[in-house]
This record gives structure tokens, C-alpha cells and sequence, in this order.
């Protein structure tokens, strides 16, 4: 909790399989690899700014991650995993500490089961990107360092 | 038409009025300065994208403009607007010409109407951005940039 | 677009037909005579009233209309036709231009099929006639006048 | 019950405290202002119309007016408040006398709460008038002398 | 619009990319070679019947082609394509001029996504020919040739 | 099972009335007739086609017959009468031959009662025809037989 | 409140009007005679039935009429009219005191529109009566007179 | 089949165990001192009533009856059984004979399961007698011989 | 109506007949009974609060109490019985008075028939007690005797 | 029906394919290796067993079945095939002689189309098993076997 | 686990933030402060109450409490945060325990987002206050104090 | 995580009460007894199973559970408690091992609460098992081990 702005990337369940199983849904790439690029690219910010990443299958352990160290974060990237579409306590969690919140999901969820197209914690989301794989980590981060560095104020 | 890869922006209807109307909804900032970011991003790829952007207010339009030069594109990012909801019309024709699409929406359609939270375009797309103002468009281009350029293989 | 202020009368797809088809529905009278009726009325007023009257079987037409004549009115007549029950796009060009708009039907469509109950257009309206037959068209423009010159103050 | 045409006006539960309460969703006329509007436009009219008015908070006394007085009238308003919504009895009262029947709502009901979006008066009813505050009275009021007079013939 | 019985053949949205798109869906057969094959049959009935083909991606222009042509046809065949589950207005258009209307379809819409079963067009239709290819198209002249020759009369 | 290929025309329930009973909806044509015509049009065909017809109000005694009968034609044609709306084993019975079904109902179900919309059938059969009366049974049977002859090729 | 059992018939809403309104609907007879012969009927019973005849339009009066004389009966026999679908209270009131209630419509609510269909005093009644005219009222007499004499033991 | 009106009884699946089984549910009378009562009843009429009273488990074995001998009574008593929720196929068998059906039900459908609430054979009914054991049957008849000795006139 | 604040307490239809109906429902205590312990509270309370109980089955009646007594109160504690769940009359009347409202239930409405969860009630109500019995009421009106003295100053 | 206890197994319409139609969703076991397998294990048992098998198309012949053997055996297992999802009349059957039922489904009709999500036996049978192939059958006479032998008391 | 009675307290997901988070939803007294007030209620009261509370984000470790430690409590009250809408788990944690439960929610939650209008865990607790704030706990405690000591002996 | 298959069996929340809590429900046997008696039958096949047998009422620490011995599993069976009806976390996870998953419920679910009929974890398992008791996990090991041993080809 030193200087310089913090963002918080929180992973929800079954993302640590991440590059090990279903890679024609999820692809190969791993979950360190993806933190270690999400790392960097804060670190190469000018401000600097720090990226905690977090994963855990434990919904209370998100949501105790959140109020401890996403209180204090500029902006919240979130993958909640198959908690999208029933965890009211992480959205309660999300809405309570009153950061910027972007939602991040590696597949088309649109394009999945009927029963994944109902995300919970959208409606408290600055916004969400879906379906751009590993991608979509990295452009929520150069978003939400904008945003922290008045680059997005065309948003209202 | 000339050499280099092509990435068709599609603005539907109501889209022309950005930067003037609602801006507590949409922003300030214009949709032509939306598209000359997006072209300045294009010729400063590496190799050059061109960035061809197109707005109408005509869904007939829009369906020609799919077929005529989407055909072509590497990739076509569409904010379908008010057309989300309903069009199977342009979802077919987005379909039919088998280009990767991004949709991005300016504001978070979760967090408004109930109507809006469905759209008939996002299972034929490969992700959708929504509620990051134009930064939106902005992330899209640059995933489909990437993705061209074969950095997006870790989506399956 | 000289002086004085103006209403615009929007007819959606199919009103040309009026009083040739299905006027066991419609009535007998044509779109020329209610449309003539309506310049008379505003003619009449003190000050006089500019009603100018324009039909269209093209969504996209319709919404250029709003942009381009409606942004400038003091109220908007809309008698959507079949695109009540689906388009967002008019819906929300409508909203957009922020003028008082009044949604106007021949028929009463909670007395036709389930289908035409609802209507996407009438959240964003200040009020709707239905049923009324051309007479609907007549009391929607009285009432914007009398608005427009202050008369109607007993509504929030 | 004497010589000359009758219109009944019909107000249902807790349209006595208008123009007392919540006015910011219903105005600032009181009840009696309104009615003693109507009537006067009644008395204007050539020939005269007499204008009777009711208001009641119980659905029986309502109903007990429909059979009583308004199977005698060439006309019924009724602004059912909050019956609209299941007074299937009202309903039924308002068909069996087989009058024309005009439905008013001060306010847009079809931009409020869900459940205000249907009625069950309206499929019975010749037309509704809804959003235009006090005026959405008199509207109805000169479509119906007009109506009997015979000038609403455009309508099928 | 000389003399002799005319058939009017309409073709939705993307129907002009058939034969060259999404083969597995729609067949390899292009619209013109359908539209040949119709005007054929036409030519070879006794009495001779006038094909009038059209195609567009425009909701409006297709209304239009309903005013103006099929007013005087003596039967209407439609493919809609993706308007078939939203355009209310193409109904009315269809419904008003009040001529015998078959819909064709060339895939089998029910074995299709679930929004696809539900065809806004089809109640106000003589018939509908789902699925049967490019066959569908020649099976409904063949029904409206018959149909018009006074063979059909085992219709009610 | 002699020589040549065979077409099955199973007609459900109530079918065997056909003629007798609700002119105004089935037409008058009985289901002799129309047998009869079916098979002549197989006998005039080169090479000719042998027609099959049965009727009955037994689902069982209809599923018996797909499987005894229909699984050595070469495509079937099926009235399914009320069935239409909730006879799973008959659609297993279908499904279970694999030999193309074209689904035929004399009137057009999209037009009558809500529940009449959906076919449980549909969905495992190539096509269906609704609305063309006794017609859509001859328009089926020249498709299947086309089809067989190799000339629906069209069709994916 | 002498000797012998009694039975409350109560009328609701608009049944005051029953043989002059909307005769193609409910009939012809008028609800005196209704009244006069279930009166008779009891009083040619052995032992005699009182039968007590109640309508109003009030549903808080009907609800004080179950209270006061219904509990007291040995059979209730209600038509509720339009509170038939909305009326918990009315409900409420009949299970409370206890006593049998056969529930009667004088048409046949399942074929009317859609919301007639169901019943919320159904399930607290013994039995329900539909479509039968005013014969369903003396066959819920005869009943409730036999189950009282012990004849109706057959029912569990 | 001579002289004297008929009135054909229709017991559907598991009504021949009656008397036998769940008696808390649907009494302890047997279905053949049912038939015996009814047929006592049509005897002692005046003129006499045939009754023809019939049970099957099979859908198909019902609908031929009413075929067979329906179509020749002067009314129809139905108590479907199961068959009561989905067999489209046996209300199409009612609907088509054209004869006054009245449907009987010994218990309370409304007080049962939710999917027991909803009738298909109902809409096609004169009436429906829910609720009252045996004594449902009994009224049935008498209704419907009355009805065919024209005392049934009060019901238009 | 004189000094010293003053809490409505209304009772909805039937609750007349509490402890002497269904007692393994609604208990074994009397109306008067609860109304007698609730003045007591009011007296004891330090300053004194004045407790006006009232009963009524008639829907309107309770809505004319809310009107000329509720209006004046510092709070009013409403059952509204089986008009909980469609009475928008009785909302809105609770509504446009603005009076702190809590709504009691004797049982657990969450615990029975499923059309009982849901209360039209409770949106515009401060707060909800259900399925406590008598007590319900009893703390309600600590609460509200408690937020009127200030000290419930922890709800905002 | 000598001396021994009886296991009755049902097998519904288009299981006689077993083993020839579809085996990518059934597997190439036959119905008649399926029953043999079930007789053997039943005369396995000590004490024996004696295992009926049936399978038939006809709704009607199985209720028969389940009334005229199922009635006097310690058990019933049944494939209900394409009637488990609207065989009411099945139900019933099964549900009036009263003894332990178990549902086998050879396939998983959960992963399958949503209409098949729901069974209308289940609710009645003691258990469900779905989705081991003919395992389910074996597993389901193992379980009744031991439950006749009172080796299943644990289950209540 | 002393002598006394014992009342548990549980404070679901994100409880713990009380006071410091959104006030103007749930107020600004501390989680601590509301379990201070409940210990002393509990001392205070004649026998005194043992009173334990506890929070968790984990709905498993809520659980877990329930097993260990509601099991022997005289009551338990909870306010199962966003968990009230999805954790059937928790529910029946809560039925296993068999011990009176009162749920209490601080804000209306049937003012709020629709889907936190229902509860599963209502319908097995005995009651349920929300919407009072801080008072619920309290309200609940007395409830459940005065349950204990017999004084709650008017609720069946 | 020595030689030989090993079936992991995972009991979800609450079933450590089993045979203490709601035997009427959950039969009297114990969690111990049934992991006892599963153990034994793995160790009594030829060749030995492994069976690793663990509760949990936390669904984060299932699916951790999940991951790291289940995927090392032939196959794994699962009671997934409440969980089963929202958690798609402990789906995702089961399906990202891809191991056979047994699904098993002691009491038959779809003849409890409605909201107990939806399994999410269904239709990424095999097959499920309801209703047995205790049985249902022997039948469900017996045949994963007959699976694995190349038993169960009969599946497709």
C-alpha cells in the first residue's frame, strides 16, 4: 500500500486452470502469464502504477479481498467466473467500496449457454469486455490507467 | 481499396448527434473525432491498418455497407445503436460475411433499460466493449490490429 | 424554417395508405386531409403555429427527420405505425432531440393483438392518444400549442 | 336526467387529493378546478352537453355510477387511478352499458412502475389519453361531444 | 404492368449474397438463377403469369414494393430474412393491400436458433414453406398460379 | 416392399373427417381425394414413385408405422393433427428413421390459436408447408420426389 | 336465521344487470328469476332449504355478507364477476368461515380472453360451475342440498 | 342407434379404476355404478334419454368414438383425464362433431397441481363441472337433456 | 384529532374475524384484544402516543381513513389482508399521504400459497414485518413511536 | 403371477429401435439383450425375482400394462421414452396403483433440448436415473430388489 | 455454551462494512454498535439471553455456524446479505438446524432491484423484517426473547 | 495418489448432518456410514478402486477439491447439496477436468420445491441419480467402476 495509484485484478473461480483445460474455449495462455503482463504494463505507465492480482474459487475470499485491498485501488478489473451470474455478495461487495469496476470475461458469453448471458455485477460496472481472450485483461488495465489519468473524461 | 488490411467501423442510427446530445449518457467528444482517433491509430500501426468508418441512420444502409465492404475488412467493429435489440436483419449480414466483429456500446447497457441489456448481435460476435465511453472503440481497434497481426493466438 | 414555431408531424410506414385500406381500422379519411387540417388548426393559432407534415415507410428516414426538423420544434407528433412495437433506433432519436413528443394511433392498440400493447416509443413521450381515430392527431396538436404558450403549467 | 346529451366524468380512488399531494407527478389543479372546466366547456358547446362529474375511492360506488348514469350518457371519461390496473369489475360495468368510453392518465403511466403499464379498461374503451395532465380531460371531453355530434366519423 | 396476372417476389435483407455465403445454411443456387427459374415457370403457364422479382436489404424500400407493385398482384411471395421476427411494418404493408401472401423461408427456421421460430409475418399469410431449399420458392408460384386459375378451391 | 421408391403420407388425427366436417377451415376436399391424387402424381412420374397413405387417431398405431413402413421410404410427409403440439414419441419415431419428413397442415397455424404455433415436430423435420390446403400436400410429395430424383441439390 | 339449513347465493359485481345487458354473452333471463327459482327449489326440497339471494357490486359488501351469513350456512354458491380474478379478499372471507362453496359462471370463462381463465376463489371452493347459464346456479343448489342430506358421500 | 336422443358418456385413462383407488382423492363410487345411475336418469326422463357411457386408457380409441357415436348424440359428457392438459388431438375430435360437450371433472382441478389448472378440451366446451364427485356427471346430464328439450334457452 | 402525536393502525379485509377463524393461521388472540394492547403502548409511551385502530373489508373504506386520518398521523401500521397483493388503489392512497408506513403480517406470507410473496404494498412502505403473529404489530409500533422521538436515527 | 415377488419393466415408445436407430444418443445395446439381462439378475436374486418386461407405442397399452401387472408388483420401472414429458395420463396410471416407481432415461435428458429438462413422471416415481445407459435399468433393479428385501430402509 | 439460553446472530456478506459504506442505504451505525445493543438487550432481559453474533463473507463458514453453533440456540437471527437471493445452501442449513429463525434485512428490499425482492430463505424462517434498520435486529431479538419465555403464544 | 483408479466422491453442504437432521427427508443413515460402505465396495473390485470420500460446506473449497484430486480421478460422484441449483462455479470446475461426473441426490428433487427441479451441474455430468437414498452413491460407484473397466461400452 505504498505510493502510486493501485489496481486491483480480481480472478474468480476455475481461472487458475487457466491455459491448462478447455483451451478451445479459453486458449493457452496461463494465468501467471497473463499477471505478468498486466504487471508490466503498469509498470511501464508513466505515473507507474501498481497491479495486485488476486485469484481465488472462494467467493468469500473475493469478497474479503475486495473491501481490504480494492477500498484503497483506483479502478477494479474482475473476472468473476461462474459467479457472474449468481454471487449478489461480490456485487454488494464491488458496489460498497465504490471503485471503478471493469468486468472482464476471456469468452463470448453471448455466445455461450442462455444461462451465462445474465452477468449480476454488470449493472454496477463502469463497463465490460467479453470475448477478446487475454485481451481483454490488458485493455480494461489501459482503460481504467486512463481514466485514473483524466484521458477518459470523454466518458460522462 | 488499394493495398494494406481494412477495418470497417460501422455507427448505426443516432450516432451522428455524439458530442451534442445526452451527453450525460454518451460524452463530449464528437464521432468525427472518434473516427480520426481511430484513423490516426490505424496509420500508426505497424504494418498500417486503414480504418474506413461509416455512420447512417438507415439499417438498410448499414446491411449494404457490411456487404459491399465488410466483405473486405480484417475485422469490422459495430455499434449497432438503437438496432442492437432488434435487428436479426444486420446480425445476419454481419454473420454472412464471416469477419471477425467487435461490438462496443459508449455507455453500459446493463446498467440501463431492461430492453437494452439483450442484444441479437453479440453471439455472432467474437467480444463486445461496452460502457467505456470512446474508449471503447479505441480497445477494439487495437485488439483487432492485434489479432490481424497474430498476437491475439491466445484466443482459441 | 422562418419564424414562428413549429410542430412536426411524423407518419410512420403504411399512414399513406390511410382511407384507401382496411377502413373498417383506419377510418375513410386520407393523410392529405389530416394533414391539411392540422396546418389549418396551427394557422389559426394566436400567435400561429408552423405544422409541418412528413410521411415515410424507411426507419432511417423517419430518424433523419428527427435530427434534422425535430431538433428545431416546439413539440413532435409521432404516429409510429408498425415500428411502435420494435424500433429503439426511432426511439431513441427521439429522445435524443429532447423535444415534447406526443405518440399518436387511430387505433385503440390494447383493443388488437397482444403484440401491439406495447409500445417502445411511449416511455420516452410526454403522453399518447389512441383510439381516437384522426381526431387523436388534432388533440395532440392542440394540446403542444397550448403547452408551448404556457397553457398547459397544471402539468408537473 | 333532463333535455340534451350527457357526459360522465369519472374519477376513481385518491383523484380527490389532486393538486394537494404529489404534485411533481400530477400538478397543481385541484379536482374541483378541473371539473368545473369540463363542465364549462359542456355548457359551451352547440348544442350544450351536461357534464356530470363523480369521483369515488370505492370501486363499487364506481361501478354503482357506470349502470346508474352512464348507461344514459352519449359518453364516459373515466381516470380509473389505480384500478386500471385490476378492476376487472369496473371493466366489466364499463362494457355492459355499451357507451363510448375515453380512458385518462394525468401522467405517462407507460413511463412509471411496470405493473402501471397495463390497463384492463383500455381494450374496452374507444381510446385513451395518458401523460398530458388536466388537459388529457378536456381532449377526451371535445373528442366525445364531437364524437356525438357526429363530427368523429373518420373513425370506423 | 401490361396485361396478364403478376406475382410479386420479395427478397429480404442479405438474400442478394445467396449462393455465395454460408452455404451449409442457404444452398450454392444464387438469387438470380431463383429468380430466373420463377420468371420461367411464369412464362410457361397457361395463361402466362408476369414475375416481378425484387430484392433489398431496406425495410422501407421493401414496403414500398408492396404499395406500389403488389397492390396489383395477384399473389405476393416473401422471404423476409431476418425481418421476418421483428418488422411489424412489413406486416401491415403486406396486410393492407390485402393480397394472398406465402411466406417462404429456405432453412428450416424451427431447427434454428429458438428466436427464429416466431415469424411476425406468417399470421396474416395464406401460407408458409419453410426449409425446403430453393424449392420453396417454386412450390408457392406453382400454389398462386393454381390459386388464381381457380384451382386452389379446395381451399376454404 | 417391391420394387421402386417409396413416399410415406401419414395423416393424424381427426384427418379421416376431412370434407365432412369445419368446411370453413379444412376446406372440402375429403382425404380419399387427396390420396388419390398423390398417388396418381407418383405414377406419373418418371421413374414413378410409389405413394403409401395412412391415416389414424392412435399416436401409437402412427409411430408403429414410421417404423414398420416410413423407415424404408424414401422420405415421409406428416399431418400430425393435434399431435402437432405435444407428441414427442411421434417426433422420436420420425427422428429415430432418419428419412427426410416434410411437415403439412391444410390450414395455416401461425393464424389460429396461440398454442397451434409451435410444432414439436418441426424442429427434426427438412421442411414444413402451412396454409396452402390439400395443395401443400401435393407440393411436398413433388419435393420429396425431386429430392430423391437428385434434384433438390440446391439444399445444404 | 329460524330453523332449518340455509344456503347464501351471492351475485358480485354487474350481475344486477343479467338479462339486459349483453344478452348474446350472458342470456336472458333476468337475476330475480334466477333468485325466485333457487328459492323455490328449496323450498320444495324435503326437509325445505332457505335460500338467501345476494348481489352487489361492493366487494367489501360481499365480503360482510360471507362474514355474516355465510358462516351460518350449509353451502355457499358465489359468482364473483369480474373480482373472480383478482379478489383475494373475497377468497380470504370464504375460507375463513369454513363452510362449502361451489363457485358458478354463467359463461364459460376458459373460452373468453385469456386473463378469465383463472379463477383465484377456485381452489378454497368445493367445485366450480362454468358455461352452463343460469342452469349452473340450480345445479350448485341441488348439490349443496344433497351434500348437506348426506347424499353426496361419494365425494371424499 | 334407434330411436330417442342420445347422450354419449366419455370416461378417459385410469377412470376405470375409480372406486378402487386413491379414494382420498377421487371417492369411493365405481365408474360402472356411475355409468348405471346416469343411464337410470336418461331412462326416467321424459321422453326418454339414451346414454351410451364408454371408458377407454387409449386417446385414439376415444376420438373414434366420438367419431362414431358422438357426432350422432345430442351431447357429449367428457371427463378426459389426463388427457385433460395436452390431448389436442381429442379436443379436435370435439370441436369437429360440433355436438354441446360438457366437460366433468370429479375432483377439483384448481385445488391441485399447477399443470392441472389448465384445460385444452375446455374452450371448446359449453361448460365445465369441476369438483363435485359423481354428482358432476349426474348434473352434466340433466343439464344436457334439459338444454335438448329446449328448457335451456336462457343461455344464448 | 387533539394534541399529542397520533399512529394509524389499519386493519384490512377479515381481520374482523382473528382468533376465531383458522387459528393455526392467524393465532388465537382477538382483534380487539391486539388493538387494546397497542393503545396501552401508545399511552405508556414518554410523550404519550395517541393509537387509532380501524378496520374494515371494504377497500374504499380503508382508503377515506388513510385520506382524513392517516394524513395527520406520525406513522401508520397497515394489514392490508388480501388486498396486499393487487390493491394499487390502496398504494397509492398510502403513497400520496407520505406518512412513514409499516406494513405487518400476522403469518409468513413468504411460507405460503405463491401469489402471497408478492405485495403491491410494500415498494412504498419504510418497512415490512411478517410472520411474527400479534407481535408484528406490536414492534411496528415501537418503531414507529421510536423514529418519531428521533431515535431511529440510524436508518437514513 | 405365480408365487415370487414382481418387478414390472415398461419400456415407451421407440425403445424397440434399441440398439439399431441413433446409437451416437442410445448406445448398440437391443432391447431384448436388455431385458435378458434384467430377467437373469432378478432370477439371480435370493429369493428370485420374477422381472416382466414391456415395451409398447401405445400411451394406452402401457396404462393398461401398469393397471392389469403393475398393480401387483413390489415394483415398476419404466423408460416412459418421448410420453415422459406430457403423459399426464401415464402419471396417473402409475400414480393410482401405488407402487415404488424408479424413471430410467438410457441418455442424459438434462444435456439435451429444454424440453426435455422436464418429466411429468418424476414427481410421482420414487427416483430418477439418467444417463448411465442400460446400466440405469440394471441399477434400478438392484435398488428395487434390495427395497423389497427391506435392505432400503435407510431411505424414508 | 453456558447456562441460558442462547440467540445466534448472523451477519452475512458484506455486514462488516456497516456503517463506513453507503449510508444512504443502510445507515451509519457500526455492525459493532448494533451487536453491542443486542448483548445488552440479552443481559437485560429476565431470565437474561446469551447473545452471539458473528459476521462472515463466506457463506460456508456461515454454515458451519449454523451447524455449531445455531443447533443450540433457542433462535437464530440473520441477515443473509446478498446470499438471501441464490444460497439454498444456507437455507437449508437453517431447516436442518430446526430452530426458530427470523430473517432481517436494514433496507426495504422490495423497494429495491427487482431481483432482491425474493428470498429463499423467507419461506423456511418464521418471519422476516426488513426496511427498519438497526430496529430490525432489535425488533427480532424481543421477538424471539418473548418466544422463548411462552409470551409469543398467540402465533399458532 | 498411489497405483491404482481412484473415484473421488464429494458431498456438498449440509450433508455432514445426514442421519442426525431431517431423517423424514435424508433417511437415518450417517455421511460416515455411506463413505464407509463406498470405500469398501471400491476395495472389494477386482481390481481395487480407491475411493476418497470428502465434505465440505464451502463451494470454494469443493472446487479446489475439484481441481487438484479430481482431476487425477476415472471419475468422480457429486451431491452437490444446495449448490446444485445455482452453483456454476462447481460446474465450470467439473467440466474443466473432464473426468465422468455422477450427479446424486438422496430424495427425489423434482418432488420437492420448484426451485429444487434445476440442476445446473446436469448437463456437464454423465448422468444423476435421485431419490434412491444411500443407494443412489453405491449404484452411481458401481457404475463408475464398471465404466472404467470397460463395462459400460453399451453408453455411447
Amino acid at each position: 500500500m505504498s505510493d502510486g495509484p493501485l489496481v486491483l485484478v480480481l480472478h474468480g473461480p476455475n481461472l487458475n486452470l487457466l491455459g491448462t483445460r478447455e483451451p478451445h474455449i479459453y486458449g493457452v495462455i496461463t494465468l501467471a502469464e497473463i499477471d505478468a503482463t498486466l504487471r508490466q504494463i503498469g509498470a511501464n505507465s508513466r505515473p507507474p502504477v501498481r497491479v495486485e492480482t488476486f485469484q481465488s474459487n472462494h467467493e468469500g475470499v473475493l469478497i474479503d479481498a475486495v473491501h481490504t485491498t480494492g477500498a484503497g485501488a483506483c479502478g477494479i478489473i474482475v473476472n468473476p467466473g461462474g459467479l457472474t451470474h449468481y454471487s449478489v455478495a461480490l456485487r454488494d461487495a464491488l458496489a460498497a467500496v465504490g471503485r471503478p469496476v471493469v468486468e472482464v470475461h476471456l469468452s463470448n458469453i453471448h455466445a455461450r449457454e442462455e444461462f451465462r448471458h445474465r452477468s449480476v455485477i454488470a449493472p454496477i460496472a463502469v463497463g465490460q469486455i467479453v470475448g477478446l481472450g487475454a485481451h481483454g485483461y490488458r485493455l480494461a488495465l489501459r482503460y481504467l490507467i486512463d481514466r485514473h489519468a483524466g484521458g477518459a473524461d470523454d466518458t460522462p
